[in-house]
């Protein structure tokens, strides 16, 4: 039986998602613990290798059971295994053959901006911190130019794969201020690598009047990661629900 | 010259305000950042000794400077010397005989629940988890017999002062709701100790339907600690504003 966990994490303590012998990884937590609960080795696949230090709401993995623990058991079961920076908040049966990187998918991650002149404690661990301010009309500009089916390799770090496709499809962009905090969501069909937050930091030269919105344009035509601005800090970055189609 | 800082912190790694031999305190790391900074040993004076986990958007602290650097510099030096969980968002010169403790004050908490069916970790260094639905409109009809001048003994941990007068005034409460965080602001003019989270956890027991809001008048009547609930967990508690009447 497959089993789909939705699995929530602060990602301050882990080298990322993905399996990496020797360091933290939430891969590996949840090996561990299914393991421990079944009696079984277990090797989840999960839907988004987020990096270091990026959090989740509501990541995807699944595992085939062989124990006798029923599927919706896995969440309660496992959140007394698992370290209280990682919580499983449903588990569920799935068709034997569910992939959940399948590409029929939508995926939706926020990078949350704290525009203060002096950071604050309590927002470090989940925002980067931007004293200049912010033009968030401006940063909207910029992003309206992201939209829609483009070649990304402008906005993906040189470890990706040099003979990937690099085209993907951004749905929506949106770049909203709440008091001090601005939140950019961005919505597509699948993210290279580090490709939302080299967005976050290119939006941000832009709501600072650096970059102009209609550069966007050139940044993408040079296929070049240099073209880019800096890729933003990890810490922002939040997965914040994936929707299979 | 006399200094006052404006003091933002995240406390989670802190056993409180108030200095305390042997254990970090944010009083004692403004202590060793302004004698490293100035050479001379200094202690300030806090305004609010927030407990041990508690947070702080803008506690006042304030010390005598007899150094040469400007009263308006010390917010930015200062917070080079700081742990990246406590920061300086201000810093000006007062009169050399402004306490900060007086009491023509008003001091604004704002206490965090997270009321979700399973914990998320990016929300347990500052929240509550409730796990149970909670009834804000229950919670409003409870706050409002709160509300006023009381003696507030049953909401005040025996750790208190025996002698001391347990009348306080409390001039608002207002609870709210956004999406999954239910909020409890608390405007006073001045709180007994764990006075604000034993507020929160018995709000908290009406909210649930564990306790009926006219209970509340009770509670105060009985001067008795044990009338009124648990004492909700520092975490989900921050100091939000100070206003000087």
């Amino acid at each position: 039986m497959r089993v789909l966990l939705i699995v929530a994490y602060d990602g301050s303590n882990y080298s990322g998602f993905a399996r990496n012998n020797n360091v933290p990884t939430i891969e590996g937590a949840l090996n561990d613990a299914i393991g421990r609960l079944t009696g079984q080795p277990v090797e989840v696949i999960g839907a988004s290798r987020t990096d270091a230090g990026v959090h989740a709401l509501c990541n995807v993995a699944v595992f085939d059971n062989y124990s006798s623990i029923p599927a919706d058991r896995f969440a309660a079961a496992l959140n007394t295994k698992l370290p209280d920076d990682i919580r499983i908040t449903r588990s569920y049966e799935v068709e034997p053959d569910f992939h959940p990187r399948r590409r029929d998918v939508r995926k939706i991650y926020e990078y949350r901006i704290l525009n203060t002149p002096v950071e604050l404690p309590t927002e470090r661990l989940y925002s980067w911190h931007i004293g200049k301010g912010l033009d968030t009309d401006l940063m909207n500009k910029a992003a309206r130019h992201l939209t829609g089916r483009h070649d990304f390799s402008s906005f993906c770090s040189s470890n990706g794969n040099h003979m990937q496709d690099k085209t993907r499809t951004v749905h929506h962009i949106d770049v909203s201020r709440n008091a001090d905090i601005v939140k950019i969501k961005v919505i597509g069909d699948g993210f290279l690598y580090n490709m939302v937050r080299i967005i976050a930091g290119t939006l941000a030269e832009a709501g600072m009047g650096r970059l102009k919105p209609e550069a966007i344009v050139e940044i993408l035509q040079a296929r070049d990661r240099r073209a880019a601005a800096r890729t933003a800090p990890p810490q922002g970055l939040t997965l914040a629900r994936i929707e299979y189609l």
